[in-house]
Formats: C-alpha cells, sequence, structure tokens
C-alpha cells in the first residue's frame, strides 16, 4: 500500500533494488506539454552511483524511458510511465543477507510486516526506488519552471560535525549551476570540510550523516491548503518518505522554539509597494500556505547504514552475527539526496500548484 | 480543499474560531465500540484554556456532543459527528483585525489565497480548531488503548532555552498520570525552569517556544507503509498539520545527522527471546515501519505569535502600523499542545492500524 | 466508512434518521461566493415530505444551518458544515422492528456488516440521509449556475407501467420550471396517468417503481476524466449511490445494446461552425468525457419497500413473522428523489469541473 | 487524471494503444500469495483478439510481464507492475485518421479536453488499455478465488435483439467452463443465435451491440461500505468505465421501476437455519451492502463504432468527409469483454473486500 502520493498529481512508484526495473506513472500531467526523455535524465544523472569519489562506485546507468503518455514530443494527458530496468544487478552477491538483520536497516520491519522478504539490496526499501521519483520528480520541475518559474534549489549543509548555516539574504542568491559545481552539492565554503569529513569516514570503512537544506524559489503566494495539507506539512511528509530521512524543520524550525514571540514575529513590511515579511523567518509560509517568499528548511539524513565495518546483529532465529558489507557504498548519503529532496518536493509543490490552479480562477 | 485526513480512518474537520462551532466527521470508527461523550470530554480538556496560570485566561467549556454514528453507547459503523459549540465568541473584538495582518499569523497567507478573510481571532487559521482534532483523536486513543494497549504520552520536552534529553530507558517509565501532574505536561524534573521561563516571558508581555516530545507506547510491530505512508512521513505530516509546529525530529533526528554510521547503527539483539534493537536509536520504526518498540520523536512550535508587546506591521493597503494585542493569550503553547499532539498522532496511527490490519490475516 | 466523496470537491456526510442530525462538511468550495441558507433551503424543500398526496404525510421541517465556512454571506474557503437537526423522531415507534428484517430493507445487511444496528427508521441506511446531499448539491447547482451556466433537470420518466420516452429535442426544451409545476416532477403530459399509477398503488397499501430521468444542460465539453472517472461512471456511481436505485443507463442506453453500429453511430456535423453530433445518441459523452451537448441518462428506483400491506419475513432469530408497517409512506420516491439525482449529480460534476479547470488554463 | 481506482488495493493503468506497452502497477497486494505470468496470461488470453471469427482477427500475443513485486514465486507486499509490451503496432496506418473526429469514438472529446490527441488506433482511449486492467483483475480473482472462493462468472446475455432473461436458480448453476465452451462466453441455449446475429453484422460490414450479464459467487455478507461505495455503486462505476459500456442494472434492475414494493419485495426466510431471501431480486446487496447470495446484475455495450460500412462524420476544420475503417475489427464486443467485466468487478471487490476485513476482526 502507499506507492501512491498526490490528489490530482498522482505519482505511482515501483520497482525493488534487483527486480527487473523501478519505474513511475505520472497521472495528472498537463497536456502539451514538451517533455523528452533527456529532459528526465538529467535529473537521473544528479542521482547516480559513481560520480565522484564522495559516493559510491557502483556502475548503473539508470538509463530512463518514456513508455506512454507523450506523443510526438508532447504530453497527451495520459498517464506517463517511466520506465528504468535495473542493470548490473548481481543477487547472488546477497545470499548472505538472506538469514540475518542488517543494523538500522529495513529487513527486520519488513520481515515482520510482510512475512516474506526481497533481500537482494533492500528490495523494496532501498533508496535506488529513489529513483522513480527522481523521474517523476524531473517532469513537475520542468513544468513549474517553465510556467510559473518555481525552481528546486536544494543542497548539502552540513555533514557529520561540519555545518553551515545562512540566512535568508545568503539562500536568495543560490543558483543550480553553483550547486552543481560542487561533487557535493554544497554551495558555501565550507563544502572542502565537509568533503575531508566524508574522506575520512570512507577511510575508516564508515559513512556519515548530514544536513540538506531545502530552497524553492520563486513560488507564487496561496499555495498549500489547511487543515491536513499545509504547505509545510507536504513538504515534511515528502521528505520524511525519502530513505534514511530523520528530520525535518521549516523556516528558522527549532530554533523558533528557543525563541521568545516578540523576536521570532516577523513584522511585515512595505517593499517598494510589495507586502512581504521583513526577515521571512518562516521559511516562506505562514498558517501552512506559501507568502511568496522563498521557501526554505532543513532535512536530516542518517549516515548510510551500510558501512565497510565490522558490525554486530542477529539472525532471524536470533543468533549472535558478525557482519561486514562488502562492496562499494555511499560513505554519505548528501551528494546523490540532494537531487532526490529536489524531486519530492516538486511532485508535492506541482499537486499542490494544480489544486490552487483550480480555484484560482474565480 | 483538505480538511479530511486518512486513507480508511477518515476524519474532516470544519469550523472557525468564530463561527456557529467546530468540530469533525469521523468516518471508519470500527462498529460495536463503547464511547461517550465523557470519553471524548476528557480529552478536549485537557487541550481547554484557563488551566493554569501558564495557558491563557480565556473561558471556553467546549462541551462536545456525539451528533451521529453512536447507538445505545455504542459505535455502529456510520460517521461520528463531534460537535463543539462555540461559546465567549465576541466578534466585534476583532474589528480592528481586519484591515491589518498580524506579524507571524496566516492573514496574510489567507487572503493572498481566498481573496476573503474571516478575520475573527483567526478565522479557520485559529488554534481553536485543534479541538475538533483532539475529539477525534479521543476516540482513535481510546480504541488503540483497549484493542491493542498502544498509549500516547506526549509531553514538553523543552521551553525556550530550559530542555530536557533523555534517553530511551527514561522514556519507557513515563505514564500519562506523571504527565498529568505537571501544569506544563511535563514529567522531567527540569519542568520547574520551564514554568519559571514561560513566567517571565508573560510578564514581559511574550510568549516563548517549546518542544514536545511525541511518546507512543505498545505499537504493534509492522504499521506503516512505504513508500509514501512511512510512520515517520504520517507522523510528521500529522504533527506539521498543527498550528505553529515548526520542526519534526524521529528518533535520534538532527542528531543523527552528526553521527558516523558505525556510531549510529543500532545492532539488533536476543533479548530474552525476543528479537529487537539495542539502543532503539532509530525511534521505533525502520524503513518507515515500526519496530514493535517505543516510539518517540520531537516537535518544535514556535512561540505564540500574538503577544502584548506592541509591534509594527502593515495594513492591507501597505500603510505601517504599530499593533498590540489586548486581551490574555497563551504565553507558551506547550501545555495545550500536548493533548493536540497525542490526538494528531493516534488519527494517524489509527488508520495506519486498520490499513495493516486488512492485510494481516492472511 | 466511505462516508466523503470527490477528489477535490469532497462531500462527507454524517447522521441517521432518529438521530440528533443529518448534515454534511462540504470541502472544496471556492471562497468568495455568496450562498445563504435560503438558497440550500430551497433544494431541502423540493425534498421535502408532505409537498403533495404523492408523498408521505410525515411532517419534516429540514430547516439547514450553515454552521461553518460562511463569513458576511461569502464562502471563506473554509469547509462548510450543514446542519439539519431531526425533528419528529418517536424512536419509540420503533421498538417493533428491532427484531426482524423487514423485506428489502438494509437491516439484515447492517446487522452483517457491523454487528448492531440503529434500527430506529433504517438509522444511516434511511433515505433521509439524502436530504445531507441536496444540501450539498444545493452549493455545487448554485456555482455551476452562476459561473458557467450548468443546469440540473432532472424529472420523472416512469412510473410502474407508466412512462414516456423522449427524444433529445424534447429534452432541450424542459425547464425547471416546467417540472415544478408538476407534483410528480414530471413535465410530460403522460404525467397524470402517473400520479394515477401512484394513487392506486396508494390506495392498495403499495408503492410503486419509478424512472427519474437525469438532464443536465449546458456543461462545457472536456469534463469527465478517463479511465476511472468517466463522466458517465462518475454520474452513475453518483445515482446509484442513491437509497433504492436499481439502474442506470446513459444516453440511449441498455437501447444501444440492440443496435448496428450503422444505425447507433452518430456523425459529427458542422451545425452554423460548430461542430456537434448529429443526434446526440450518446447522452453528451463520448470516451467519457462531455462533448459539450446535453447530459441525459435514465435511473431505475424500486418501489419504496416500506408498504401497508402485510407481508411475511423472519425476525433475527429465523422465525417467521408478519409484518406491515404503520403511518404514512411515500408510495412511490419519484417527486422527492428528484432533487436528489440533481444533487448527486451537481456534487460530481462539480468536482470533474473543479479539476478540469486545475488544468484548463494552460 | 484517474487512472488509479481502489482506496487500499489501487490499481493505476498507465499506456496507449500504440505507445510502447500498457500495463498497470497494483499496488495493495497482500504479501505471501503465489502469483505467476501463467496466472495473469490465462485471463488476459481470454480477452485476446483472434481467438474466434467472432472477434478481430488483429493478431497481438498481449504477453505479460511481472516486473516488480513478487520475489521466488510471492507476493512481497511491493506493487507488482505488469506490463504488456505492444506488437503489431503499425502507427501508419492511422494517419488518416488524424485530421476526422471518427462517429461515436473519443476522438472529439479528447482533442476538446487535452487540446492534441494521440491518434494511432484511438490512443488512451482504445479498448486496448482494458488489457491492464484484465491483468490487474487476474490478480484479484486469484486472490479472492483461494481466501474465500469468490468466482467471477460474467457471461453473454444478449446481442441485439437476441436475449436471454434467466432466472436466479440458473444463474446459480452457471460455471465458468461452461462460459468458456462458448466461443461468445454464452452458457445459455440462445448462444447460438446470437452468434449468428454477429454473423449477419460481419457480413454487412456492421457491428451489433451485447448485453453482459455479471455474475459474482460466493461473495460473503458484508462486503460494500455505505454511503458513497454501496458495493452496487461501486460495481456500476467499474463497469460504467470500461469502454463501450452505456448501461448498469443491478439485480432487476429496471423491472424493479415498473413493479409495485409487495411484488417487488423479497421477504426474509429461514432455509435450513440460514436467513436469506426467498429470491434474491436485488442482486445480492441491499443498502449497498451483500447479503451473502449471489451477486447479478447486466451491463450495456453499445456495438463497436468502428464498422467497414462508409459514413459521414466532419475533419477538425467542420468539413464533411466520408469514411470507412480499413482491416478487420470487432463485430461485437461480448466474447472479449466478459473477461474485462470480471476484471473490474475483481479490482472493485477486492478493494472492499479489504476494507471489510480491516474492521472484521473486532
Amino acid at each position: 500500500m502507499s506507492n501512491t502520493t498526490g490528489e490530482i498529481f498522482k505519482v505511482t512508484t515501483f520497482g525493488e533494488s534487483h527486480g527487473a526495473a523501478v519505474g513511475c506513472a505520472v497521472d495528472g500531467m498537463p497536456a502539451g506539454f514538451a517533455i523528452t526523455e533527456a529532459d528526465i535524465q538529467a535529473e537521473l544523472d544528479r542521482r547516480r552511483p559513481g560520480q565522484s569519489a564522495l559516493t559510491t562506485q557502483r556502475k548503473e546507468n539508470d538509463g530512463v524511458k518514456i513508455m506512454s503518455g507523450v506523443f510526438e514530443g508532447k504530453t497527451t494527458g495520459a498517464p506517463i510511465m517511466l520506465l528504468i530496468n535495473n542493470e548490473n544487478a548481481v543477487s547472488k552477491d546477497y545470499e548472505n543477507l538472506k538469514n540475518l538483520y542488517r543494523p538500522s536497516h529495513a529487513d527486520f520491519t519488513y520481515e515482520q510486516k510482510y512475512g516474506v522478504r526481497d533481500f537482494r539490496g533492500g528490495g523494496r526499501a532501498s533508496a535506488r526506488v529513489t529513483a522513480a521519483l527522481v523521474a517523476a520528480g524531473a517532469l513537475a520541475q520542468k513544468y513549474l519552471k517553465e510556467k510559473a518559474g518555481v525552481e528546486f534549489l536544494s543542497h548539502t549543509a552540513a555533514v557529520g560535525n561540519v555545518s553551515v548555516k545562512a540566512d535568508v539574504s545568503v539562500l536568495e542568491t543560490i543558483t543550480r549551476a553553483q550547486i552543481e559545481q560542487s561533487p557535493l552539492r554544497c554551495p558555501y565554503d565550507g563544502g572542502k570540510d565537509m568533503e575531508a569529513e566524508i574522506a575520512a569516514a570512507l577511510e575508516d570503512g564508515d559513512s556519515v550523516g548530514c544536513v540538506v537544506r531545502g530552497l524553492i524559489k520563486n513560488l507564487p503566494a496561496g499555495i498549500g491548503e489547511p487543515v491536513f495539507d499545509k504547505l509545510s506539512a507536504r513538504l515534511a511528509a515528502a521528505v520524511m518518505g525519502i530513505n534514511a530521512a530523520k528530520g525535518f524543520e521549516f523556516g528558522n524550525g527549532f530554533e523558533a522554539a528557543r525563541l521568545r514571540g516578540s523576536k521570532n514575529n516577523d513584522p511585515f513590511i512595505n517593499s517598494g509597494g510589495k507586502i512581504m515579511t521583513e526577515q521571512n523567518r518562516n521559511g516562506g509560509a505562514l498558517g501552512g500556505i506559501s507568502t511568496g517568499e522563498t521557501i526554505y528548511f532543513n532535512t536530516a539524513f542518517k549516515p548510510a547504514p551500510t558501512i565497510s565495518k565490522s558490525q554486530n546483529t542477529t539472525d532471524k532465529q536470533g543468533g549472535a552475527v558478525q557482519f561486514s558489507a562488502a562492496g562499494r557504498h555511499d560513505p554519505c548519503l548528501a551528494a546523490r539526496v540532494v537531487p532526490v529532496v529536489d524531486a519530492v518536493c516538486a511532485v508535492a509543490i506541482m499537486d499542490l500548484f494544480l489544486i490552487w490552479r483550480a480555484y484560482a480562477r474565480d
């Protein structure tokens, strides 16, 4: 259950790490919009393994095929099925995992829930399934950019104990090009220190956690639905649905919990005829509805649980087991999860944007 | 839009601060379950204003009536409509708000979205609408407690700069009685310091933010649906939908972002024949599915934006305005938002629990 | 479950025949639209008992109150809760029904499903719950009429063995005023014979079935969603959800099953510059999407199962029982179910209309 | 929009007649259930063209591949993507259709709705997309048969003017084997006359309409949800969503509209200790909930609009055009639509069955 998201822009994903394919059906894409496989591939390439020394050296082409819903280069209004065939899926590598519960993976809970478990590379619980979301998100990103100028500019804000706080004026200047120049997708000066943090973890056969900052520009005012689809709540659900996500804070987030109201409140001002907040401390939404200012939030990702270091755990019978992961794995999720954050946010906002448009005509 | 939540346990809320009533229709409550108005009232009384010096002295009885779906003391399977008539709603108090945008309130965004705005006490954006959620949550809490032993034990964990970290072994011992003994609903020793923080803010005509810790005991393993209804994602959305919520972290949350994998990973152990994690660092779910261990998370609430202190803002024409709120307001949301956190979590989990049960029979 | 309908125009109903009230929460009504209780009451009065000798003489005022979502006469975008308190609900009348299963009523199936049953007047299975739908439909009808000129003109087309076939050119001329002039809501000459059929049934302590013809004018082309929300399918579900509905045929319906393709096919013609079908045999939709022509369909309603005549059935223990209904009941549903058909169609189309509008902007 | 159906058993379909593939993602299939491609293929083969002289001689293998959600022969709880690659899709055949609106096809309405149109063989509006439903339905049919003994036994009941009425006692005896022995899937004696009706239409370069009778055995009592998901309403929507469907009547349907209540009412009787209706005139449900007796209904399908005979219509500019379809087409939908009716009913009932099970445990 629950492999479909959205009210009128509906994305259904399918596939598992070592099955035949992963992919999605995108239902509710407006008709007559030009879309190519290259548009989608560009986003998938941002998520692809092997981009730099900071990511796993596993080789996956992640080539996407548009299987339906596009005719003569344009969307037809029919669902768009995007298929990414799995390659390099040597399942025998995973026979040794069949009988044990890897620490901080979903092996145990899937087995509790379903009775059976596809133990090949995590099956449906693998981060590989986020490729389907990136593909769906590429459609939403392209549409929102072309039709409304909305841009998704998530980036790495912290790795382990190295973090960069950035006030809103800095966030306003960040571009996709800046983000992509950094192998870590960190547009700040501190990026090099973060890379060192990752290199050190890698050297130790270990992994390290990270914070990805979500950033969305040019979203019109009025997006988001009270009570249960607040913009902040939809983005929280979207991001917390990504593998390894542990936290979400919107605007100044947990800092707000430490402040007094007189300090946290953000007066409206008249800025050259435009009414807006003085400092956008709220993160671009109030009462769950966008203000028209820049959206920003932080998301915490735990260190990838797959590490080379030896670990203790149990097998299915409860027997103690020592275990260490073979092969190369992501020492830090940051670089590759940035496009996933962009994607899930674009999918959520596309839905809210279309709903808003249904009502905006009166 | 979006005043209904849930897949098969559906809660629809309605009502605004100074309309005739607030309430909800709860659809999907199992039949034959004993429920009384007193059961629901008990939870509403936890949210009611005027409980202590720490909360607003506004007088509201919040008396709930069961309008449908219960016959001879038992649920019939029909939707249960719960109605809370509004009293003490002197709308003229709000005429002065009609033309201005209160800082960090939803006045501006509602007007951007809807063109019109019910300016009486925040209208639909008022925290008063959470009373309906508390009523719905009371049904879910009672059912989950009686049928599966699940308990919802949210409580205050921080106010301003006073906070209490508590490891899982402490969390395991907390009871509802302990929580209710404290006017702040803080079962920790630090509660008195937090109360002082609130008193100081109140004296300054100010408000202060807080962290509420979510705590859920005895949830069976297997609850939560990948990919888009992960337990963590559903709870995030539920909590971020509460007025003034700014952050959510599941298990060790943002701390995980600072750790190495070898430190954050939590081995499975055999504890007297039961397979479980060594430390429950994950917060009781892996891959979005409950492990059967205690669920815990933190949620950040900003300081209530309504304060007595004078503030600057603009009116609808963009003119500068000075403004200070009359009357008594909540200096800190903590005490009254705790039952709301319990309620929204209970509503979300009731839905996931029933879905789980649909599949658990095979 | 399933007391909510609609994707973005969501109507949730609640209440049972002899509970405190029936009503609904309408979520997704565009903001800034003028609506009064009188607007809604006018539609409820069409459904009210006691309008003529053809309907039950039971006395119910069905007075509706707008409980939320309207401020200073206009919708605010918040859910609109409409409440109809139950009067004249003398429950003791129903004690004798507690232990038996009335023929062709839902007593048996509710008990099978829920274990418990509200036996007072049918409880949630009573046709009284359609009052809530009529109230919700009044909002949709008013909006669609004012914003797009859409009119809902259902009417009685047959009673027992008296029926009127009408070709599309006749349907095009029917007005709401014509329908309302007839106590049976039958705008055709044959109406008097139908009334005689009802009078005869009434005299015999019996009831009689009927066909209501659905008729919708001025619906724009492009409404309806393939694959699962075809206009015809949504209308079918809406109408088949009404108590006592037994059949639905869209356009020429079952007649089409008897025809050859060369006879049933309906060529497109150029009518003064407008492309349209020659005869609108399809009923105003092709492939589930409106053509822009008049929508029509037939719906069959069984005779009301409550009759004065003595009937055999069993009690809950399986013992044979003789039973006859006391009081006055509807000898034919036609007159009072016409506004219900209008209402459920308006609710369904309002949803499809708003979805269409979300996409129509590009 | 609206290419997903179901609340917890969700089927999303995609694909168009001459795209790369058609298929579906089935979400909510219980885990641990054995399923093979052969299970699904068997149902697809019932829908495949070229089975007899009564169907189009077009050659399509419709070979299905399970692309996800099954591991070691069993469902895993992950979505099951079923892919049917399109073959024999010579798109150039359709260039001549690009500029005209075929009578009683969806060409015109798709163009009105979407602006663009995939003119190759009807695109998304083609009956070919029902193959995806048949595949999804095969999963539901197998599950419901094995777990609850539910059988889906739709069959042809009329072609043109040749029809067979059958009372419930006859329906009770029909088996899948009987249905499959007839090329027309008509288990009645009248089947030969119906075949002659089709042969005559074919000889004239014409097509002819049909009635398919839905028949479902062994459905437990209690399935179906009031108010908006009545069993009858869900089946109506499911069937009316099939291409060319024009009518639906549940149980005695339109006949009920002609009867008196005393004649139509169906007393409960005690049949050897089991309480049931005397004649099951209702069709196996009352108040929208199954009685535990046999479910039956009729569905009308119009004659396939594609015929060899020359027809008039217009082109996109409104110019008059003469047009006749090349190639071989289905002279009657009956034989091939029977498995589609089974499939959509199985999908709808699987959803209702799982929802029922969520509540049935108390």
